[in-house]
């Protein structure tokens, strides 16, 4: 038998732990989770929130489409259970996120109320925003940059949120983004002040 | 209809990239996988790197069995399919902080030489450290700390690796911790050295 010369005893070290990340960092982890239809500013407002975060040195990571679908969640298609299981591995990851000091964001539409309280419940402990930007179907269904709402129309996709799906509407939302009405700047103004109030951010 | 002053079309932000998070933190992300026999010292070491990583202002992230195994990965079990897409989360999960800027580390098993192979192809362009705890497992079983090998040998845990179930060692590991034999320190100091070589930590 190989001699024992470090038996897990004596290696002990302390863990770093969710203050420690914070102290660090400057800031506080926390997850801002957005909803609200295709083409009602998700994206563009978590990246402009991360590319503002980033000036002010905050840590940040933006959770969406491109790097979940193709990679964790490739595994899914859009039957019911797999919208639901979706967005739950999405709730976990963030959660990972916030737990290491990060800002996470999260861009999907997340439709159905009770995932997103699903995800709530994820993330009790580690700073839970619930953005919803709400932007009337009409003027999502204008912008429809990637013809998405067309094709929904033509009957090309099925279950398309907005057109044959529906999307519940947050009723308590941490965050209201006026998405159809207000400045990507001003979006962002929006958010960071919440971020400063809740703590999250020192006060400049 | 609503009227649209803000269009997708002015909203135009630089997306932060990973050069641009390497910058920020002074390091560059990467996953460090951590792979060896139950009571190799996996999660031991990856913890003890992380405190001394974070005494050097880096940021970093361990995931293992706590934090994935009841929240991500709750609804995996230890059938061969499950363990497999147990590890493929892993891989993922690390490459988004790895993508984040964070110095990830996993402190899994990982028994089999394809499920690895599949995390480091995942993992391709973040940096990839394959870490092989080597310790035979007579060392293993004597510290068998949560009482798991005397379970598995009286027949309660099936499947269990190194007892019942078969660990394949890695052939082209980038760095290999003698865990029996060294102090942990030693296995620090070891690791944070190919970390500087490989330009992830800057020189000191």
């Amino acid at each position: 038998m190989a001699k024992q010369k470090a038996t897990n005893i004596t290696w002990h070290h302390a863990h770093i732990t969710r203050e420690d990340r914070g102290t660090m960092k400057g800031h506080q982890g926390a997850v801002l989770w957005f909803t609200g239809l295709s083409s009602s500013g998700k994206s563009t407002v978590a990246t402009a929130v991360e590319a503002a975060l980033f000036e002010r040195g905050c840590h940040t990571y933006v959770l969406d489409g491109d790097n979940i679908r193709h990679g964790l969640n490739k595994d899914l298609g859009f039957s019911p259970e797999d919208r639901h299981e979706n967005i739950r591995r999405i709730g976990e990851v963030a959660h990972l996120f916030a737990d290491a000091g990060v800002i996470a964001m999260t861009a999907f539409i997340s439709p159905y109320a009770a995932d997103r309280q699903m995800v709530r419940e994820i993330n009790a402990k580690t700073g839970f925003i619930e953005v919803y930007c709400e932007c009337p179907l009409d003027v999502c269904e204008q912008r429809d940059p990637k013809g998405l709402y067309k094709k929904a129309r033509a009957g090309e996709i099925k279950n398309f949120t907005g057109v044959n799906d529906p999307y519940e509407p947050p009723l308590k939302p941490e965050a209201v983004l006026k998405a159809a009405e207000l400045r990507p700047e001003a979006c962002v103004a929006q958010l960071l002040a919440y971020l400063r109030q809740h703590g999250i951010l020192k006060e400049a």
